[in-house]
């Protein structure tokens, strides 16, 4: 039997979106390999409602599970908010986390004036994932979530910069950042795994002054911290491999891929699972 | 038992969009009863591999046909240009019909110079299946087809005029309809149900001398001539009645419906239907 440490970590999107995430693992832990699934049969996960969220999340999970990881990383907002506890109930001997709370923590030590927004799915906004998670740690914080539904056709599109990109991003943030007078947020998260690739745009209406928390980041820490809590690093000096997963459309996948994951894919090294 | 006539007509699509042709279906069948299905669960069908959209498509034809109708229009136009000819297989005592072939007879009977532009989904368009029907109706008519991915986001977030929506037309339309020397289309199809909710900025980008094609009027035609070969027609006076069901998020539908059906649903109009 393979040791445990010698594992790969699981990490699962309804898509591309949770590429963002896996970048940051790979970045922050070069030699662990990954086994990466993007449910594309049933993308997106934002705009469905909790009870289809959390079957399609249980059976993304089982899938990496069969296949054996160490690690579960839940990559996407809308499974985080409305399925991370289903999930941990259910596989109770596997550690699994989610993107939220690292990007709720993130955003709670990046804020002065405890005013934070907070632009996602409609899924997620209703689901009040970040309101909660912020508040747990930060009782008095005052937050706003805005759901952002055309941001992830852009990013899949690939039109991450440019006038429409502006434009849409322009007519989301202004109301939700400097509209209401008794709102004033300084710090604004990126709830959603397809926001990095507009990064720019979002920038540019956010200003300087406002920062901006990507949870891609502040996952891959809390990772690497449960990973060395667990005695689960893995302990060989070589370079980490990664394998692709999706339940629809490889082709589709690689071409898209390269907007989140910084390089491209060729459809060859994507693999095809059967869900049903 | 029923007669057959009394029946309503099931309609289905992966989501709202095939309310643009219920719309067209009513106003030609006034005396009709329908039952319209939404797969929300699994939306959108234009991202996904043929294997997926037949797969969703047999279901949700079964969920109408074990509710009881007499006739089926498929519309959604991923779903015909996939899903038609297994669907006709698995159901033979059924009269089902596409959205495509009365599109592209529209269309054929439209243009004066055989030039014909398609927008559709990626799905839509790598199926072929608008470039099939015409070829089959005018072997010599020039036909090249684009998805437009990006104008589903946008009908369902209700940004169907102003700026964003016209420079989002622009940047899809203009090099399909006027950038190539050797294709200069007099005629559009609107080859995906999203799209008529678009109508007013795709109609300024294409402007006056393209005649924009909508499947939905010509679709409801092919129906009626083929209930009335049928014999199928209701024989009532009344107004027909129509039922709204969902796999997922009713609320949400009823909130979008109105921008393809022209007037507000209510959501304990729409029933959640369990298609596991």
């Amino acid at each position: 039997m393979m040791h445990a440490k010698a594992l790969p970590i699981g990490v699962f999107d309804s898509g591309v979106g949770g590429l963002t995430v896996l970048r940051a693992l790979q970045y922050q832990l070069p030699h662990e390999s990954f086994l990466y699934l993007g449910d594309t049969a049933r993308l997106p996960y934002g705009t469905k409602s909790p009870d289809t969220v959390i079957a399609y999340a249980k059976q993304a999970a089982s899938i990496l599970i069969e296949r054996g990881i160490k690690f579960l990383v839940v990559a996407c907002n809308t499974a985080t908010a409305t399925a991370l506890p289903s999930l941990q109930q259910q596989f109770p001997e596997l550690s699994i986390i989610g993107v939220i709370e690292p990007g709720a923590k993130a955003a709670c030590e990046a804020t002065s004036n405890g005013q934070i927004a907070v632009i996602a799915t409609e899924a997620t906004v209703k689901a009040q994932g970040y309101q909660k998670a912020i508040h747990r740690i930060k009782p008095d914080a005052k937050v706003i979530a805005e759901s952002c539904t055309l941001f992830v056709a852009l990013a899949e599109e690939g039109w991450v910069e440019g006038d429409i990109a502006e434009a849409v991003a322009e007519r989301y943030l202004q109301p939700l950042l400097f509209a209401e007078p008794e709102f004033k947020p300084d710090t604004l998260i990126l709830g959603c795994t397809h926001f990095p690739a507009l990064y720019v745009p979002i920038k540019k209406v956010a200003g300087e002054k406002i920062i901006v928390i990507d949870s891609a980041y502040s996952t891959a820490k809390v990772a690497v911290d449960q990973l060395k809590q667990l005695n689960l690093l893995n302990e060989s000096n070589d370079k980490g491999q990664i394998h692709f997963m999706v339940t629809d459309a490889p082709g589709r996948f690689a071409r898209v891929a390269q907007y989140f994951l910084g390089k491209e894919l060729l459809p060859h090294q994507v693999e095809l699972v059967d869900f049903h």
